[in-house]
C-alpha cells in the first residue's frame, strides 16, 4: 500500500559509544538507507548518539515527532551498557517488562534453563505496547513502538531484523537513480551541470568526485521518482560532456 | 595547552545526500572521532544531514551552541550542490566572498587562468571572519568560523585538512582504552561485568560481540582517563573470566 503523492521520511538513530569513539565504523546507516530507498522511504537524517539515558530519551522524542519512521540500532543486548529498551519505554512514558512471546522463543532457543541467564532474560523485556520484531539470527527480538523500530547493533542481526519487518512499512514513491561517470573534473563541468539542474527541477543532481584506478573520476548522480525523466536528463548530460571532449558513460549498479 | 579538569566535546556534521541515500558509506566520522579522541576531544554526537539550506543552517546553529567544537564534512566543492559555505555564512549571520589568500593559492595551483574557472573560484569563497584551513591535497581550502571547522567530504582531503589544523584545538584529558577479548558469550559474563562497572565508576565499560574467524567473540572495552585504573580493572576482569573457565586476553591495538 502506498500513497504516490506522499513523501515518506525516516530517521536512523545509531546508539553506541563504540561508533563515537571511533572504535567501530558504522554500516547500518548505509544498509538501512539503501533498503528504505527501495521501499520509497527517504532517510532525511541519521544521528549517532552515546549510551546516555537523557540523550537517548530526548533525541528519540524529538525525531519520532519529526519523521514518519525512526529506526534505532544498538543497545538491546544483555549487558549493563544496553539501555535502549528502557530509554524507549521512558520516551513513550510506559512501563517495561518481559514479553511472554519473547520469553517463550528464548526459552526454546536456549533449551537448558541454566543457559537462559537473568542477563539474557533482560533481552525479553519490551516496552508496554511494543510489537516484536523477529530476529532470525540470534532469536532475542527487536520491537516496534508506534513509528519507532528498535534493532540490534550487530549488522548481521540489524539487517535480518529489517528484512523480517519491512512489510509493515508504508512507503511513498521509490526514488530511483542513474549515474553518469566522466573523466572531466568537477570544476570544468560545474557550469553546464548547474544549468541542467535548473532545467530539471524534479531531478536531484549530485556530483561526487573520487579516484578510480588511480585516475580522478566524477560520478554525476541523477535521482528522482520518474525514471523516464532521469533517462532524458542522463542522455542530455552525456551529450554535453562529449561536446566538451570529455568521456561520459552511464554506470549501471 | 589543556585543562585537565575539563571535558572537551565535539559534534561531527556530515553534510551530503549521498550518505543518506546509501550510495556512499561514510568514513569521516570514524576517522575524526579517533583523531579527536587522541587530542582529548570527545565526540558526543554525529549527524548526517541532507544538502538542504534550512536544515544545514538550523542544525549548525543548534550544535555549535551545544558543543565545544563542530566539524563539518562535505559540500564545499565547485558544483551547484555544494552549499555548505553559504549555509555557514547564513548561520553566523555574515556575508561571504572570495578570500584573497584562497584566490592566490588557487591561481598559483591552476596556472593557466582558463583552468581557474568561475566554478573553481566558488571554492575560494569564505564566510566573513573565516580563517583558512589548509588543503595539502587539492589546494581549495576549508575554513574555521569560531568553533566550527569546515572540511571537504572526500576522505583523503578531509583527513589532510584535519591534520593541518589540529594544533588549533585545545583538548582535555585524552581518553585511553584497554580491550579484553573472551570466548564467553555476553549472556554469561553480563552479571560479573555489571558488578565490575559498579566498582569502577570512573571507567566506562562497553561490551561488543562479534564473529572472529567464524567463532563468536566478545570485546570488553574499558575506557577512561587513568590508564593505571584501566589496567587494574582489566586484570580483575580477566581473572573473573578465567574463574568462569573462559578464555581472556588483553588485545592491544
Amino acid at each position: 500500500m502506498s500513497d504516490p503523492a506522499k513523501i515518506v521520511t525516516a530517521c536512523i538513530l545509531v546508539i553506541g559509544n563504540e561508533i563515537l569513539s571511533g572504535r567501530t565504523r558504522d554500516s547500518n546507516i548505509q544498509y538501512l538507507a539503501t533498503e528504505l530507498g527501495k521501499l520509497g522511504v527517504r532517510v532525511m537524517e541519521a544521528r549517532v548518539i552515546p549510551d546516555v539515558e537523557a540523550t537517548v530519551v530526548a533525541t528519540l522524542n524529538e525525531v519520532r515527532a519529526r519523521f514518519d519512521y525512526v529506526f534505532t540500532t544498538g543497545g538491546i543486548g544483555p549487558t549493563h551498557d544496553d539501555i535502549t529498551a528502557d530509554c524507549i519505554a521512558k520516551a513513550f512514558g510506559v512501563g517495561i517488562s518481559e514479553h511472554p512471546e519473547a520469553v517463550e522463543r528464548m526459552t526454546k532457543h536456549y533449551g537448558d534453563p541454566a543457559l537462559f541467564t537473568p542477563a539474557r532474560r533482560r533481552m525479553a523485556r519490551v516496552p508496554h505496547g511494543g510489537v516484536l520484531v523477529d530476529n532470525p539470527v540470534s532469536v532475542a527480538p527487536g520491537f516496534q513502538m508506534e513509528n519507532v523500530f528498535t534493532f540490534a547493533g550487530i549488522p548481521k542481526v540489524a539487517e535480518a531484523m529489517f528484512q523480517s519487518m519491512k512489510h509493515r512499512l508504508v512507503g511513498g514513491v521509490p526514488v530511483v537513480s542513474r549515474t553518469v561517470r566522466t573523466n572531466l573534473p568537477e570544476g570544468i563541468i560545474a557550469e553546464p551541470l548547474g544549468a541542467l539542474q535548473k532545467r530539471y527541477e524534479d531531478v536531484d543532481i549530485g556530483s561526487y568526485p573520487a579516484f578510480r584506478n588511480g585516475k580522478p573520476s566524477v560520478s554525476l548522480v541523477l535521482r528522482g521518482t520518474d525514471d523516464a525523466r532521469l533517462a532524458t536528463a542522463a542522455v542530455e548530460l552525456m551529450e554535453t560532456i562529449r561536446g566538451m571532449n570529455g568521456e561520459a558513460e552511464e554506470f549501471v549498479t
